[in-house]
């Protein structure tokens, strides 16, 4: 039974106060509402930014996808700064499913500001993806992070087509209240089980645009990171990286190929659980989403927390992580997060103490909904051959030092495409600025027709959390849809 | 044609000027010869060492293996502190082949010293492996390192037969000069091609002690690391791991099948070497030795040399390397064991300026040894079997980011055994001292009947460079014959 949508009600609350102040700058062309909204979305200052440097405005806040469910999307938009403009809009999702893209694309990989330890103050990311574009975070489905329903069974219901489209309704909507960023080229890019939500929201951009002259959406293309995407191949592929990393004993390789590699990932036979047991047993205290970097110390919430430190295909969890990084950031956002004034700062959360939706902590993934995920294809191969034959650009890219969504998966699910190849397996370079001679190898990178796959070195499962500025370098030559440098390239 | 050995003379004036001041501590039992030429062979001190910590005796010197031709070893033994000892002694060499001990073993990687850029001091390893026994480090064979022939045509007919007899023949003039490790604990250890070397020698001595009932070589086991070891299963090992790890791609990943897995790994066959030269070229300027580090910086001697830069099952160059670590260490070393007061400390080359056998750079590996090696077996397997039987302690570790003889390669070869197993595959951790909580995994490791197998998460091909802590773990245990600890396992 739909509850009543507080939140939608406060924020509009809010709007009415905001748009006294912020009428006098409305554009002439544009809609009225949607400008008090996007003006109520934002982003005055945030709890703990750095004095300098803040260049770029921000907005964030709600869109309901569903009024009579009291479903309500939270969106973080980081605007890339006045003289980048105009550049593309860029929708970023992280997985899970059940995870929080403000938790891990926004705080720990390609966002404007990374948390310190005191979970109070910010930081700038030197390598932020809003210096090359407007950077679009989308906590995604319902009861993710900051995202609610006022509809309970919703939490133990969602699956991939109710995400996708309500994730469509969010788009169509946010564009109406951000009207300057109609028809500008737009893609949707995402890391681990957006190797799901990417290309189903994709094609149903896609579809939708289809014979429109001049779409409102302009889709240009998409990108996946350490994707979930066809779970034979990736099944194959994963057990194959795992023995060969040294991961797990020849036995449990054996049996893993027995039980597992024609089930659905997203919901194994219990005889496949089982090895998924025995293979996470063997595996020990690493940190699956980086296999060579310390873990957060076993003292951390992970290891005391009720969620079992299980690395299976269902279950992705990016809570266990592990020195130039800090493998402890999950715990630095989730208390910055549910501070009362950093959730006032971001619109987000509006009902809170007044007993609405998000009468809970804010987390960075939602177990209920990991737990109760529903529908989700065994394979997504057959909308990239859609998508490709459409003429979209679509790049694939894989930290290759990741046991929960290996290269090897990767390589296997691509190949199953069949695609014919431009460009063979050759590796990319970042040459420093002014140093050209110092050139490390970044990766390596395959360009296939309608298809460009990129690795980067030593990077784990949150590409841009371990190598920012690959990433940087990556996420720019895919808005160029340039091949990845090869030694003596062009300087980024 | 046999030259005059001038070294050994040299040698020989050296020794009775400092018989003449060190007679007066020879011990009773002691043949006064072989006491003579120990003292002389004292390093009374080192340029650049530190004034603090040296708390252990060192000697280095030449040990004629063969009169008529003029060969001579170079031995550097870092004996264990007094408060540890009677320790057992451990004999460490590199591979290549043509690579010295002297210039890896021992100063990069479980020596007692590390050089400083500088190329002129020196630091105390902290994790040193004569902690826990005496190391004795072996340039093998002559014309590697410091250890030279007078007979230039040695150089250019080098193999593994001759390498384990003159090894052999150091060893029991060795004992002679030092008679109190005669019945001692003895080990031979060593990584790379001493996969070759170390059971090669080991069956040496194994075979020559049958009967004997108190052998002065009293060989307990032997340990290798990220070794050569069986050719067919190794280079089958090495591909596999190579496109698992995104080195190479699939074309030249089923050219290295089809073109080299029965080939000889010392001397492949044109077919073999050009797929070699395609992977080479994928791989890009990583450090093959060490795939997720960054390399010493392009403007070193690495680029410059005349040596094509090539990572192929003959020559295993460990020049190229690449930060916790200097990745530039052989640099240094080039410089320190140049300089004259360096060699006149170490009782190395004596006959420089003399025009004597060594009138050449001292260099960390020998091109002219490793380009004209001889005999070397596809396999020595059957060593294993043979030392296994007789109950040799035998372990085989791996550092697990290597690619030039990678984990998958071990695995292979060590399967072929077809051992049967004692203890499955688990993760061993590095249980920090006082701090039980907080524990590392620091690779696994599987129990076999006649073997153990560890490896080193996170190392490189030099596991004691990368990871030196998780190495003398490694190294406590193998000597204590104690499989590596498990979970909430014993404080080393």
């Amino acid at each position: 039974m739909p509850g009543r949508n507080f939140a939608t009600t406060a924020v509009a609350i809010a709007v009415v106060v905001v748009a006294a102040l912020a009428s006098a700058s409305a554009g002439a062309d544009d809609d009225e509402q949607g400008h008090l909204r996007r003006e109520a979305d934002r982003i005055v200052r945030l709890p703990g930014q750095p004095d300098d440097g803040v260049d770029f405005p921000m907005y964030s806040g709600y869109v309901t996808v569903d009024e009579g469910a009291g479903r309500a999307l939270f969106y973080w938009l980081q605007e890339a700064a006045a003289e980048a403009q105009p550049a593309p809009l860029v929708l970023w999702l992280n997985g899970g499913p059940g995870c929080s893209s403000v938790a891990y694309g926004a705080s720990e990989e390609l966002g404007a500001f990374r948390i310190r330890p005191d979970g109070a103050t910010l930081f700038l990311n030197a390598y932020r993806w809003n210096r090359a574009a407007n950077i679009l975070f989308l906590d995604s489905p319902a009861g993710v992070g900051f995202s609610y329903t006022n509809t309970t069974s919703d939490l133990y219901d969602s699956g991939d087509r109710r995400t996708a489209h309500d994730s469509y309704k969010f788009l169509a909507r946010w564009f109406e209240r951000f009207p300057q960023y109609k028809y500008r080229d737009f893609y949707i890019a995402g890391e681990s089980y957006a190797g799901h939500y990417v290309p189903q929201l994709s094609q149903i951009v896609y579809r939708k645009n289809k014979g429109v002259e001049k779409p409102i959406m302009n889709l240009k293309g998409f990108m996946v990171g350490n994707a979930v995407t066809d779970d034979y191949h990736d099944q194959v592929g994963t057990f194959e990286s795992w023995w060969n990393h040294g991961l797990i004993s020849d036995a449990t390789y054996r049996l893993l190929d027995a039980s597992c590699v024609h089930d659905s990932g997203e919901h194994p036979s219990p005889r496949c659980n089982a090895a998924y047991d025995k293979a996470t047993a063997e595996q020990g205290d690493i940190d699956p989403y980086s296999i060579y970097t310390p873990t957060c110390n076993q003292t951390s919430t992970s290891s005391s927390s009720s969620t079992p430190r299980r690395m299976r295909l269902k279950g992705r969890y990016p809570w266990m992580r592990g020195s130039s990084y800090d493998p402890c950031t999950e715990r630095h956002s989730t208390v910055y997060y549910n501070r009362p004034e950093v959730q006032r700062a971001l619109h987000a959360n509006v009902t809170a103490g007044a007993g609405g939706a998000m009468n809970y902590t804010w987390a960075t993934c939602s177990d209920t909904i990991n737990n109760n995920w529903g529908d989700s294809p065994k394979s997504v191969l057959h909308i990239y051959k859609e998508l490709i034959a459409a003429g979209l650009r679509i790049w694939v890219f894989s930290g290759d030092t990741d046991a929960v969504v290996p290269l090897t998966a990767t390589r296997y699910s691509i190949d199953a495409l069949n695609l014919p190849t431009v460009v063979s397996w050759y590796p990319w370079y970042d040459a420093k600025e002014q140093q050209k001679q110092q050139q490390e190898v970044g990766g390596w990178s395959q360009v296939y027709e309608g298809l460009t796959l990129v690795t980067v070195r030593g990077a784990g499962h949150e590409v841009p959390l371990h190598r920012p500025r690959q990433a940087l370098i990556l996420f720019r030559h895919f808005l160029r849809g340039k091949p990845m440098p090869p030694k003596n390239g062009t300087v980024v």
